[in-house]
């Protein structure tokens, strides 16, 4: 029997991803110099189709990281000479404000609980907030902050910069690029990859404020700071030897995803969790932790299992079908199950057939 | 006909790494979770084969970073507080004492003419050096540092930290961990895998000094900092979602190189460097970069070659042999060929055939 992941990430690999890494190492794009002009192809291809997927502007500059966390760690050192602000409501937005913190910032947050979203009309701002770090889709609690909250805060504070951690709902997320400044996501989500690359996408908003924190002879790093990554992006290279199979991967992928339309993949995705959603809201015993609809992401789902969690999960992969834990201290209470562009609506079916007896 | 890359890296993927891939994807290695047992188990079995083949010593830890250019980056920010003192004699020396000046760092150093080494024995040193950086192996120039000249600095300052650049030495180099204090390189050299993963092995005097930098409220980085990644690889994991893929070939090669025997590793490397420099040595228009034998690279060849590179590179390629040019200014007038455990005698041989006409 063929085992599918659901889990948030690492997850079920993009079909075809395993002849694309045979293509690429029968091709020797292990051995090329990455200042070749067989890797600038390669980077161009990715590059271009990226920007086609996500639709972004061309005042953006792509930048291969090497995972997530390191995307955060670049912004807080390149984009806030003072302090950062924070929405949290999970652990990744807990872990953007940590980085900032650590990188010996000043932050201010706005917290709620678990679960929960953020009633942005009602917000109260003390300063004029340099950069706000904004976890759109909290893969920890399966909340999402819907894009147009984002572009409120845009109108509001025009010249403060926007971070929005997109980890785990790109590429199905619908934003326009032009109302914030950066975002970020990492490619064993929902481009279903091996994990080792990050990819951060900033405008020259941010590049501007690099700029501007070198001048006031503030660090803004050493090889990943974004002047170095901006330098070399333009020749489409990177400061290092990069994960070069995983920048021809994204490429490959992102043209299946275009062919496929991105508009097909966000309809289907829409089926899916609507399948899900409805299916779990109706359930006896299981328990949707998001409570209010309006909150609730379409590609993270995590369902409050309360002591069947083991038995749940058992259920689900004697059938084939892995699900993911919760987090953190919910790890052994809830299950998570993602709903990517790899996911197939049947399997979807499947997991509420197992989950129906 | 097969092409086979004798380039300083990305070169030659060691043999059965596309093997080793297609296994990976079977076994879902890039779907599992980097917190499951099985990631641990993949995690364990590549630590404990790398610690086999290096002989590294007990109070070592081994952190998977993702470039040798974020371990110079990891190092700075971790075991300076004051200022790191540079060898200088070529671009990765010069990339590793950047990075401080980038990090906000001072620095000292001592530079030497590209293509030469270090009079060690005559050096005047000011004040007692808080960290030594030293590329053991210059990727850029084909100089190699005696590691004994290394160990001796450590007897002269027993207080300080050394770090050792072995990007392009490893496994061939044959160190004495307990005589030096972090190492690093990265995969896509010498271990003949793609890349994306670099390797940076610390002992406890390296942790300890991150501890201390913390407590004097110096930031030693976010989620890479030395006590985050501690922490992990004392579970086998690692901050973040890690590039698996990367971390399982490594185990894989290391293991292969096990069986092979490091020593023959080692014989076998000195005999084809042996033939390529005799052959060089005794060419009438084509001569080696690194005039004093001492100083010469094992796995790193430099040769002159004026105005004819175009035409000796080509000569090679139409024989199915590819070899990297020089670097930076020498980019043009040099070949550099890479003498890695994959690369095969019959080849050297091949490549001395083919410039002999």
């Amino acid at each position: 029997m063929k085992t599918t992941y659901f889990t948030p990430g690492p997850t079920e690999l993009y079909p075809e991803v395993g002849h694309y890494l045979q293509q690429g190492i029968k091709e020797n794009l292990c051995s090329i110099n990455h200042r070749s002009k067989e890797f600038i192809d390669i980077y161009k291809h990715t590059h271009h189709s990226l920007k086609k997927l996500l639709n972004l502007p061309d005042n953006y500059a792509i930048f291969f990281l090497n995972s997530a966390t390191e995307c955060m760690d670049r912004i807080i050192q390149n984009c806030v000479e003072s302090t950062s602000f924070h929405f949290i409501n999970g652990a990744f937005a807990e872990r953007f404000c940590k980085t900032s913190v650590e990188l010996h910032k000043k932050i201010e947050k706005i917290e709620v609980e678990y679960g929960r979203g953020f009633n942005f009309k009602d917000l109260i701002y003390f300063s004029y907030p340099e950069l706000f770090c904004i976890t759109q889709n909290e893969t920890s609690t399966g909340v999402a902050i819907d894009p147009e909250d984002i572009y409120n805060l845009k109108k509001h504070f025009p010249e403060s910069l926007i971070a929005v951690d997109i980890v785990t709902s790109a590429p199905y997320v619908n934003i326009d690029y032009n109302k914030i400044d950066c975002a970020f996501f990492s490619v064993q989500k929902g481009f279903g990859l091996p994990a080792g690359l990050g990819v951060l996408m900033v405008n020259f908003k941010c590049i501007e404020k690099a700029i501007y924190l070198k001048s006031k002879n503030i660090s803004i790093g050493s090889y990943h700071n974004f002047l170095s990554l901006y330098e070399n992006a333009v020749k489409y290279q990177t400061t290092e030897t990069p994960n070069v199979l995983g920048i021809y991967l994204l490429g490959k992928v992102c043209e299946d995803m275009i062919k496929r339309g991105i508009e097909n993949i966000r309809k289907e995705t829409e089926e899916k969790s609507k399948l899900l959603y409805d299916f779990f809201d109706g359930h006896g015993s299981l328990k949707l932790f998001v409570k209010d609809p309006s909150d609730r992401s379409q590609t993270i789902i995590n369902i409050e299992t309360g002591k069947k969690q083991a038995e749940i999960k058992k259920k689900l992969s004697d059938n084939g079908i892995i699900v993911g834990s919760g987090y953190g201290n919910m790890k052994e209470t809830q299950i998570r199950i993602a709903n990517f562009p790899m996911h197939k609506i049947e399997d979807v079916r499947k997991i509420i057939r197992v989950l129906s007896h």
